[in-house]
Order: C-alpha cells, then structure tokens, then sequence
C-alpha cells in the first residue's frame, strides 16, 4: 500500500492504473477511521481493482466555533485499518497541497442544503462539495463510498454528480453502529464515559419512531415529538434539530407518503453525534 | 464531423477515442460563430488528435435584463464553419438536457469575479463555470481553449482549473479583429450601420492608452481618463466600465508595475461590448 501527500504523484498513480484498464474506488475520510469507514473500504476492494482512501481534515466544512482544531488524528492506526481491508494507496495532503492561499472557488448548491445539518451548519456543504469535487477531478474514481450516517451529505453528493454531470458511481453504503446502537463516527472519541452511555438515546429515540411508523404513525410532528421526548429524557442530550424530510428533495414534510428521511443532530455535552434512518413504504 | 445533442452519447464518442489514445480539443461556445471561434477551433485542430465544439446559449450566465431570447442563433451556418475549421464532434445539448428541472449545484468564485464584468453582471459567472465545469466533465479535454477577449473570463476559468484540480489544459488565444479594429463578437450583429461605425470607438480608445503606457505612463487615473475622453467623443457610447486590474488577480490597480489588465465594457445604442488589451512591462 502506498502512502502519498502530492496531488501530482496521486495522479500519476492513477492514469498508470486507467491505462492498465484498472477499476479504481474511492473512500474520501476526515481520517480517525472507525468500522464505518473500514466497511466501505471493504466494500471497495470488492467491486473495483484499486483502492484509494483520502484522509483530510477539510478545513472549509467547518463553521468558525467548530471543532476542527481538536478533530481527533491517529495516521498510523488508520495506515493500518486502510491496508488490513483493502486499500491501495492512502492520499494524505496537508492543507497547503489542497488550498493554495489565493484559493477563490467554491462548490454549493441550492435548496438540498437548507434543511437539517445545512442550516445548522451553514457553510458545511459548500465546503464538503468543494472539496469532493476537488478530490474526484485528482482521483477519477469509477465508484466513490459514502454512509448512510451523514445522510444530508450523501444525498447531496448525488446531486452534485448528477447535476454535473461527474462521471462517477456513488455508492451508498449502511450505517455501522456500536454493540448498543449508537452509530460509528471519529466523534465518539470525544465522549465522556457517562456522555458515552447518554448517547444511547439518539438511536433509541430513532428506533421508537420507526416502531411507530411501522404500526401506521404517518404524521412528521407525532414522529418528532416521539423523538423529542426520548431526547428529552436524557439529561446530557441537547436537541440541534429532529427533522423528518423527503428523502430526494430534504424539504420538510407534514404527512409520510413516500421515501422519507428521519434525522437527528444532538449535543451530548459538548459534542455534536447524527443519526438517522430511511422510511420506504 | 459529428452532430450530437445527449450527454451520455458524447461521454461514449470521447470514451472510445480516449481508449484509443487520441487527444481531446475543447472549444466551448454559444454559438453564432465567428472568425474568433474559428482561430480557437483551427488551433485545436493542430494541437489535438480530435475536437469538439460546443454550442449552448447557457441561460444561467444571463442575468434577468440581459439578451438571452435575442441571442443570435445560426446552427447550420456553425456546423459548417466547425467542418471547414477541423471539428470532429459538435455538441449542441438543449437546456433539458443541460439542466434538470431541480438542478442545484452551482460552482462559484470569489475575488477574481468581483471586478469588471462580474460587477456589472453579478450571476454571470458563476454561469460559466458551473457550465464550463459541467462540460468539462462531459468532455473531459486534454486543453480547452478560450479568447482573449473575455479576459476576466479566462483568468476565472484558469483559476477555476487550478483550485480544483481539473485534469485539462486552459490555452488562451488572441483577439481577432475586424480591419478596423472592432474585436469579433456574436453581438456585433446587434449593431445598426451607424452603431457599427460608433463602436470602433472601443478599440481605437485602447489604442490610445496603449501608446501612452509604451510612452511611460504607469497611472491608472490616467490611463482610464484618457479612454474615458475617447469614448466619450463617441454620442451613441455609453460607458459601463473602464478599468485598469493586475492581470492576476483582477484587483483595481493605483499604479501599474506588473502584467496589468486595462479593460473597458462599453454600451453602443443598447449592444454591451467588451474589449481589452493586457500590458506586460
């Protein structure tokens, strides 16, 4: 497995793998990789000859009082996990590789974003689609992963390639969680241990309203509210938003009629955990 | 020569020439060609295995009061101006086919598009390069080729390339000119007689500066008061801007050091043209 920083030597790499006709798959990371990550690499080496996983702490997708100073980093351990399932080549620029000082372009889009992590994040997706955009022009990926866990993002992602036509498979893949239910995420390593146990709630609370909906509950607000309450209970918990949304579109809906989105973005003390679950009917 | 107005038709034609290891050309245009576009084409066609032009009036580079429903359309006059020129492929995609109905995406620049025409055209370019981005991608050229005349739009798209790692090669190409110095444009055709023997004012007013900055003159002030006296001479000449910016990065400039910019927009009855030169000490 290769371990590359410069943008130029990483395409090299890869139009010498194009023009031996090989498949190339692409997990782009913030690093600190879980089981999530480690399922989608996985997945990766399955369906595609070569494997690249990116590691980078993207700076603009984080809003001023953010955590992007303390975002957690351990090269060595995710060096391991990328080898052990499967990957061909870690690409692990630092800021001065990916942003030049006189950086001026931005990737956004309209409507997709103004609803859940969107609005309570709002310079987020910008920064996620610039730099995804940026990271598929250096890797031409044939098939680029993406969990389930950040669901906004991954729907946006979708658009993004179709609306520009980017020639790339994104494939979605399942939430990964812990024995107890909360979803995998780099973040969980900021829990305290009694932070750790209250943060059981978020899949509780979306386990509950899937119990709900499954029995016919087809109002948003009954939904919400059943999640509010479980949150609520949790005294560490702090609701950032319950939103229960169109799954294409991320518009709010009143009535559940179709594919929906339900997601959910609590504080646990100081640290921002999401969860969330598709409804098809 | 190959006419083609889907996408996925045109990714399958550059797919096979790129498994054959020909090299890709790109001009693209809104069509209404001229002998401008004909340089940019006759140059690909030296420096490409194939070419490919593409005629699409991009609505969202037009701002609300612009011409858009004007914008002068003749494809079988284009086709064989691309024919006798060296084009290979033809890419003249509708607006369906260019934009879904809730396509989302935009990709945008700050700095470079603050000056200029980006002032006086605020959503226009994000317009073009959202689409230059979008046909980028479809096309996916080994060079690109762009006028010098739409200077701001050059550097945009240069920058554009370089921040995100777009794999082509942006080469500019020189005005070309009528005999009496009006720089060639599709809106040239706007002009009445007498409005065509008016807008030589623009290059004639460039000229002059030029001379006096070969002479020694470094002051911006000075520079554009002396096109602004030249312009004004000219009754049907209104003036949308005459500005003096670094090359680079297309900042207003005091006193001229380095590659500088000296562009001007000017309104001849109600046609808005554009015309520049770049001084380099």
């Amino acid at each position: 497995m290769q371990l590359e920083d410069r943008i130029k030597k990483v395409k090299e790499v890869i139009k010498q793998w194009k023009k031996e006709g090989l498949t190339v798959g692409f997990i782009p990371t913030m690093g600190y990789l879980h089981e999530g990550h480690e399922s989608l690499i996985k997945k990766a080496s399955e369906e595609n000859d070569r494997v690249i996983v990116s590691i980078f702490v993207n700076p603009i997708q984080f809003g001023p009082n953010e955590d992007l100073e303390n975002y957690p980093k351990d090269l060595d351990r995710d060096t391991t996990l990328c080898l052990n399932a499967g990957a061909d080549l870690i690409f692990n620029p630092d800021k001065e590789e990916m942003y030049f000082d006189d950086f001026c372009t931005i990737v956004n889009m309209n409507g997709l974003t103004e609803n859940l992590c969107g609005k309570s994040r709002p310079s987020h997706f910008a920064g996620v689609c610039t730099v995804v955009s940026k990271l598929f022009n250096i890797v031409t990926p044939d098939k680029a992963y993406f969990g389930q866990k950040d669901a906004q993002q991954l729907a946006v992602i979708k658009r993004m390639v179709r609306d520009l036509s980017i020639d790339v498979e994104i494939v979605g893949c399942s939430i990964i969680r812990e024995e107890d239910g909360l979803a995998k995420s780099s973040r969980n390593t900021y829990l305290s241990k009694e932070e750790r146990i209250a943060a059981i709630v978020l899949n509780k609370s979306l386990k509950l309203a899937k119990e709900s909906l499954e029995k016919g509950e087809r109002s948003s607000n009954n939904i919400i509210n059943s999640i509010k309450n479980t949150i609520d209970s949790e005294k560490l918990a702090k609701i950032d938003y319950i939103q229960v949304v169109d799954a294409l579109s991320m518009e709010n809906i009143q009535e559940i009629k179709g594919p929906t989105l339900i997601a959910i973005a609590i504080y646990i003390g100081k640290t921002r955990l999401i969860d969330n679950f598709t409804f098809k009917m």
